[in-house]
């Protein structure tokens, strides 16, 4: 049910033990205390890991437990982040680190869902997002939304879904699998019909930074008024192209944090050390190398859209083109038999009914999963196989 | 209620993409297809991290998405390990890589308790344990059980607390807070227990290897006539000391594991790819190098135990220390003044109130999170503070 900025019923008496109400009292009495509490090993492993010397002494704590809502350098270097990266004044205490997106958006799901509750999921939409969705027991609305022949009253009926059970509105921008980047006008209007709602708003922004010809992807949080109900997700996967890592982050204002921490606790317990050690020097240095991976990206959408020459969603961002495969499913030909004879032309697509009820005769291909070459020769191959 | 072998209701309808039903046919049919399918990049990231260059080109897909179950390689070692110091016979598909013990037994609540469902979870118990149970829906039975006042008629107040919503139990040896080392028998007479009710028994083994004065802590499935409904939780966080890392893994067998991939998949969708390439070669060297750490940590007890001289549960394993405060709550001296009166001694410790509603009185010190000297230093601070 509409709550925002109240946090799930889930929460309530999970958590917060006798210590954490004793943490104050602990950090002004006794500045340096013998940390007998924690179950943890102050001697390095027994095996030494292939790390780096000098990267092994300056990061002392690799291998022990972190904060559970992240170590405190690589908060403050998020904190900036968005700060110089998007303009956008961030505190380190609005920073929640996590074990990838996947992980960020599954707590949020806990901290803010109860069972229940329904979440508008407007799509084409990434498929692990409806399933943590009903995982947390809430109800999925699907609303078709990001392609190009519903974009025209696409706000009205997302705003006409929302019910009294709705508690939160899933969006994704630049949105995997149609590429779409939402404009500046369209992300204000969605959180003005979030704010009138008392609706949290998950932002998933795995793919910022990744926009082509000019395009923006400023967190959507940017265009809010009431930003306390605008959870953003953020991943080292995507354009830092960590996935290895599984590392990514929450920022949100900053008294939801505690209760978003409480769920990743009870998930994950903490992001990884090391990982987290590892992105230090990246992220301080984002503004160096990304536009050299969002340029690359860019040609590499110009080279396999450009062999396959076929009509695509306008791709505007991601490394996804999106593509309605209806039009050459002539002669009894289905969606999924399409699938099957592009694989047996060598091509593995993702097959849209994964996306979406209504977009059962998609198709998605991600353009910078293989090298140049084999990509360019997979969109001769697809031509081959969709229209030949 | 009693479902072992069969897994919650929760997953129906969760995942099974139609590219997962195509799977087998794709490797039938193409040995080596264009990955398009799938959102990753094949080239590496911008920003070099400070690994050993060797490691760098053996692990060519450390920084790549794995396989949501754990990369081929470590689930291969991880079986072995099972076979060379378990002496049990274990196959990879019986393996789950999973970012921590933590995501180890929160995935397996998901994927076996649904809402309303009963968990017994004997105590003194780890806290997060409780609080997952109840983030999923679940509904926690305390029964105090590892500590010697109660070793008497634990095994029957265990099979009494069963009833018609009992879904699973929770077992833990060696134990964390109490330190106990349970025996043979009463592992066995435990299975037996769950058996009869058909009940899942998730068994938290982080402590595995860590155990003293000789005693064994093989795996709990090892006594049980139908290991089917028993799912074992290991950590690299313990004897490892890789919480950094946070990387854990699941014994199970084989048909549950998907059920719990299914899980993990939507809080986490993978452990990291790095984490499992950098704990490969520990994992191979298991036999190597742990009986060191086992060693130092046997003479750490001693020499806490020794210098603190006071009543303890008997330390059979982990790294606790486990006693009554209540002896020492004379003249108006409640639990929790105490764990004030040790902070201001210099000496954090955990309060034995987090470790179940039997245990107010209690405190827990861990002898390995800090140097040798500085637990030596902190044993006495305890005794004048507790006996003084």
């Amino acid at each position: 049910m509409p709550r925002a900025p109240q946090t799930a019923a889930r929460l309530e008496g999970i958590g917060g033990s006798v210590f954490e109400r004793l943490l104050p009292r602990i950090r002004e009495r006794t500045p340096r205390p013998t940390r007998l509490h924690i179950g943890d090993a102050a001697d390095p492993p027994a095996y030494e890991l292939p790390l780096d010397p000098d990267f092994r002494e300056d990061r002392a704590h690799w291998f022990q437990y972190p904060n559970t809502a992240g170590i405190g350098r690589l908060r403050r270097a998020l904190a900036d982040h968005h700060r110089s990266v998007h303009g956008l004044d961030t505190e380190p205490d609005q920073i929640l680190v996590t074990s990838g997106a996947t992980n960020a958006l599954s707590s949020a799901l806990q901290a803010l869902v109860d069972p229940g509750d329904e979440v508008i999921v407007p799509t084409p939409s990434w498929p692990f997002f409806r399933g943590m969705v009903r995982m947390s027991g809430g109800v999925v609305r699907e609303v078709p939304f990001y392609t190009t022949e519903v974009r025209t009253d696409g706000l009205q009926r997302i705003e006409a879904t929302i019910g009294e059970r709705t508690a939160a509105l899933y969006l994704n921008t630049p949105n995997n699998p149609s590429s779409r980047v939402l404009d500046a006008a369209t992300r204000r209007a969605i959180l003005e019909i979030a704010e009138r709602h008392d609706l949290w708003v998950i932002s998933d922004e795995a793919y910022d930074g990744m926009a082509y010809d000019g395009r923006a992807t400023h967190p959507l949080s940017l265009y809010s008024a009431r930003p306390e109900n605008v959870l953003s997700v953020y991943t080292f996967s995507k354009i830092f192209r960590f996935a290895g890592l599984r590392l990514g982050w929450i920022r949100a204002a900053a008294p939801v944090i505690p209760s978003v921490d409480r769920a990743l606790v009870h998930s994950v317990y903490s992001a990884s050390s090391l990982a987290q050690e590892l992105v230090l020097d990246p992220v301080r240095q984002f503004t160096r190398w990304s536009a050299g991976v969002s340029a690359d990206l860019q040609s590499r959408r110009d080279l396999f859209l450009g062999t396959l020459d076929l009509p695509v969603e306008p791709c505007e961002g991601t490394y996804f083109a999106f593509l309605d495969a209806a039009p050459f499913c002539r002669r009894g030909r289905n969606p999924e038999d399409l699938i099957v004879e592009c694989l047996d032309a060598g091509v593995l697509v993702a097959p849209g009914s994964d996306f979406g009820t209504d977009y059962g005769s998609w198709i998605r291909a991600c353009f910078a999963a293989e090298s140049r070459d084999a990509v360019e020769d997979a969109a001769r191959r697809l031509r081959r196989v969709l229209a030949g």
